[in-house]
């Protein structure tokens, strides 16, 4: 079978596991105030540019979601974000659940426009009953987003802009950060991404590692009282250092940026091999995850022997199909998948 | 250095890094639809005799205990619980956070009375404003302790029946279940445990995992719909096979009572190893944590070389410590601090 | 000044300031529990033909949304309502305070439709990944919309049968429920109502009370526990016996009937007044809320004489308004609105 | 029958009700935008001798308390009140459901004490775990207290210096302030209060008013964005000008005044004819409600004659009730029960 399911569908890269057997026996204090963290935060807080960072280890995407927007949000505020984001449809009301509503903003692909979040901003005021509304308090982003595509520097650029205009933090879901930052379209660096946004999360589980989050606030005012709101919400380790080895390992070496580089040739190469084969991409997506329409016939076939994700429902006589690489991906899979195509 | 820190200071029990490393480049399904969840449900619904029980994995213990508590109460209800217990101490309002009470019952080193549980609710409902009173929907006790006490057999099944007499659910915190299970003192199984209490968890963190509490309801419809309140708090890993994998290793060939036996006894020859230096426990744990009141200069001496926690604040001239022991916890440890004992 | 602002600009109808005169200085217990509510109560099951009825009296709508939505839902669930719901947009957030998420439908003229509704519910259990999103549990209509539109007899059995057959309970607020049962267009009754919706609400705040809303379970096992609830929500009125005497007021002599009749042949007469004058209305609403688009001109003539609302932000020439009728709306007040308009 | 149940169990004074009939066909705005609100904030901001501060009229106490304290909170925080204290008791849980945890500290009479305060928020400082528990982030206190015991200026001096030096905002629940202000024993002003307090309240509801709470903050940064909030939390009056035509004539004529001096007055020889018939006072109260230990058989014959209530479960020999006086408790009133007294 070959596996192009998803970014998560193994355990950690080689490397992330080899420190964490090394490392197995050690004793050190639990809950983050370990060594490990404090190494992996200082590495993380260099490759941002970012020296007085608050850089805080969470285990996963929805609760870092609902911890980080609990934590920047007062009461009567809500979040804004993209109809298609994943706080909006699939973590089962988490931010509900801390009671913050969810704002919804047009997707363009998984992505917001500036201009349409100043809109909604600048009406919202102009409504004369606008206390008996949620005010927009926070902007929400992905960037790779859900659907694969990214934000340009500039386009990120014009969105900071426009929060900082309105005094609104502005937050991004980097849950598939890395495979933003290595693709071949993207023109800004993590160093950027810390200037630009408020507060923002590395994502780990989905890029080599077992799990792991780590938020990063270059200005960590903007978080105060974090670690008791961390533990408030359940995602606090107790053996935190876990954390920072699995973070450590993949910031020393780039191994952050090699996987996001091997996972991103494989994904354009698998769009290739789709494109050859007849197979246009749905969405004009740069990074690792890459979205095609199949008539049915033709993945029934493929299901076989290849193991993806359909998008949304079955169609009728064709359907869209989700491929996704990560650090397992191999070149040998990606061949294998041009071969059972050119079958067909 | 000497390490009786805690039970949370190491990585894995080295069978279960093992497991770990043999399955960590197979693929799988996320979020705990995995061949390994399954089969490390299956393990526990055996230990438990609970052939029927749902099985939840999820990461610690404070999102544990806020995801079932928030799962078994109604909202008009709030959850008993001793003054000590961890809930209504140490989860930084987790609880709260829900939308739940902590209904504080008096502790008796650590554990609660069923003829007080039984005043409790008998005096609620005696009460003619009690639709404005927060009313007893959950008993949360937690074995072993905070203190390392036990609960006998006897007294489980009083307290069951005091909570099916007002028919009100009976929830175990076990993230030290198996040292209680292993205990000398234990009358009890896992069983028992599964046929008394309506939900309970067996905790992995302070067992010998890298993280995890698996979740057991003997009747499944006591946790209706609970796979979107795990995800909804935050709780449900990406990588859910992580967990089956590790509870798994736990399971097979008895890791759990091998664990727990050896720190156990490493506790009671500390234990001994105290009182025979002169320093009685202050409390009567027979589990892995044990406590002791030191003289300041004692204890000063001894934290040169070994590690351990102060229990409260220092005292003026004595002060009481916690020594805790695990499966890495070696004779040789326990041996090298008595020595320094009887070299004070 | 002539006044068609809303129907919540005065105090209360003469008639039911009358009996909060008369019984002014009784002494009776507090919270609900006093003879006028018990009276009250009655009257309210015979009119709604539902003998056993849970009948609660709350002080406001968006307090009786909150507390009967975070009733009837369970924690993974949301509520479904139209995109232009007063919940979904004038409740500062309310719902999502009490955990839970609005789950958004169409919006035709205010209403939903049941098609629609029925997709939504199929279209979220195909979903593989429902677990991950929140589930449809309630379906919310207003009846008067915001629109002033209503739902025909046919419609709310369409509504409530696809409801029942997904086992989703129907809850209407009926804010402004008396002048949809006063209108020409309705051909339903408060027994239907009773009978097609699980739990609705009564407005009186919009009705000629000082404040007051009735909730309504034909089936009290709908809403078990709920006195503590509305406690809960800060919704019980110390001096309950407020909202006994005065929803006593409003149901003998049907005063409830006069003034949803009365309200509504005046709006009828403000249509006809603007149509006459050549500004056709923007909706066709048959109840107390009439919506016309003015040219800016005459919106700013009119204003120096007639107080009422923009509905939604001033046009560039031309702007939509909002006049409401209420118990208060005298036909002269009609007829010198006539005249206002002929004379530009 | 005689009735001294409590505080709410009539309608309003007359001179209230006056008021209301007055204005009743009037049209204003809604939601407390109205030039009654207006006139009633200014009368409250002039008493207090807090020109500046915010006046938030609200409908009743619980809804208040929850309001209030939810927005001087922080979500890691909870706030500090007596074990008997309302919000701890008999709210529903309306403060948990907003989040928050009630922090236990000792009642003496319903008072807390203010080096108890310092010890509390010192020892929590000096635990090395306090970011894993919540955080005293509020002081809550009742004037009069829930046993009719008021603090003197000293001891509020006391608290709100304890507080400050911590950064620790201080609120009083005012639902019976008008009966201590108003009590021989006080030895403060309205002024006092609004200076020392950071936020409180002036209730209505006990003191003459059909129901009504007046928040005051005198520095109005204390609550930004409250009305939103209030509006969320379903406290939100439409015809909010309901509230300012009762706080007007409250504060017009110093009918508050007058009220408190009053109940007082008639509260005092009611204790004196207990105290000459042989019954001793069960606490030292100087305000409206009273507390008397009394042989279960000069209750039940009491009983048949005037209504009062039970303070906590009847004893097998004696039991404690209480006795409330209001405005509406007249001189005549007091002599007939001291007559029933006599005769026993």
């Amino acid at each position: 079978m070959l596996y192009f399911t998803s970014d998560y569908t193994t355990g950690a890269h080689p490397e992330v596991m080899a420190r964490l057997n090394e490392t197995n026996l050690e004793h050190t204090v639990g809950y983050g105030a370990d060594p490990y963290c404090t190494e992996a935060r200082q590495l993380i807080r260099e490759v941002c540019q970012a020296p007085d960072a608050l850089v805080q280890f969470l285990v996963g995407g929805t609760q870092t979601n609902a911890t980080v927007i609990d934590a920047l949000l007062q009461r009567h505020e809500g979040v804004m974000a993209a109809q298609t984001a994943h706080i909006n449809v699939h973590e089962s009301g988490a931010i509900e659940h801390s009671g913050h509503k969810v704002l919804v903003l047009p997707s363009h692909d998984g992505k917001v426009w500036a201009d349409e979040v100043e809109q909604y901003v600048s009406d919202f005021y102009r409504d004369e009953t606008y206390e008996h509304m949620v005010a927009p308090g926070l902007l929400y982003i992905t960037q790779a987003t859900e659907y694969g595509t990214i934000y340009s520097l500039a386009e990120l650029e014009e969105l900071s802009a426009v929060c900082h205009r309105h005094q609104i933090p502005l937050f991004l879901d980097g849950a598939r950060l890395g495979y933003a930052l290595a693709s071949d379209a993207a023109d800004f660096t993590l160093a950027d991404i810390a200037r630009l946004c408020d507060v923002f999360y590395i994502g780990g589980t989905k890029q080599g590692l077992l799990f792991g989050e780590a938020v990063v606030a270059a200005d960590p005012a903007r978080l105060p009282h974090f670690l008791p709101l961390v533990k408030q919400h359940g995602a606090l380790m107790a053996k935190g250092r876990l954390l920072g080895v699995q973070f450590g390992a993949l910031f020393k070496d780039d191994l952050y940026g090699r996987i996001g580089a091997h996972a991103d040739a494989m994904a354009m190469r698998i769009r290739q091999t789709f494109e050859q084969a007849g197979y246009k991409a749905a969405i004009d997506s740069p990074t690792n995850q890459q979205f095609f329409v199949l008539p049915n016939d033709v993945l029934d076939r493929l299901s076989a022997h290849v193991s993806f994700e359909l998008w949304g429902p079955r169609g009728e006589s064709e359907t869209t199909v989700r491929f996704v690489t990560s650090w397992a991906t191999s070149q040998a899979d990606v061949d294998a998948l041009g071969e059972l195509l050119r079958g067909f």
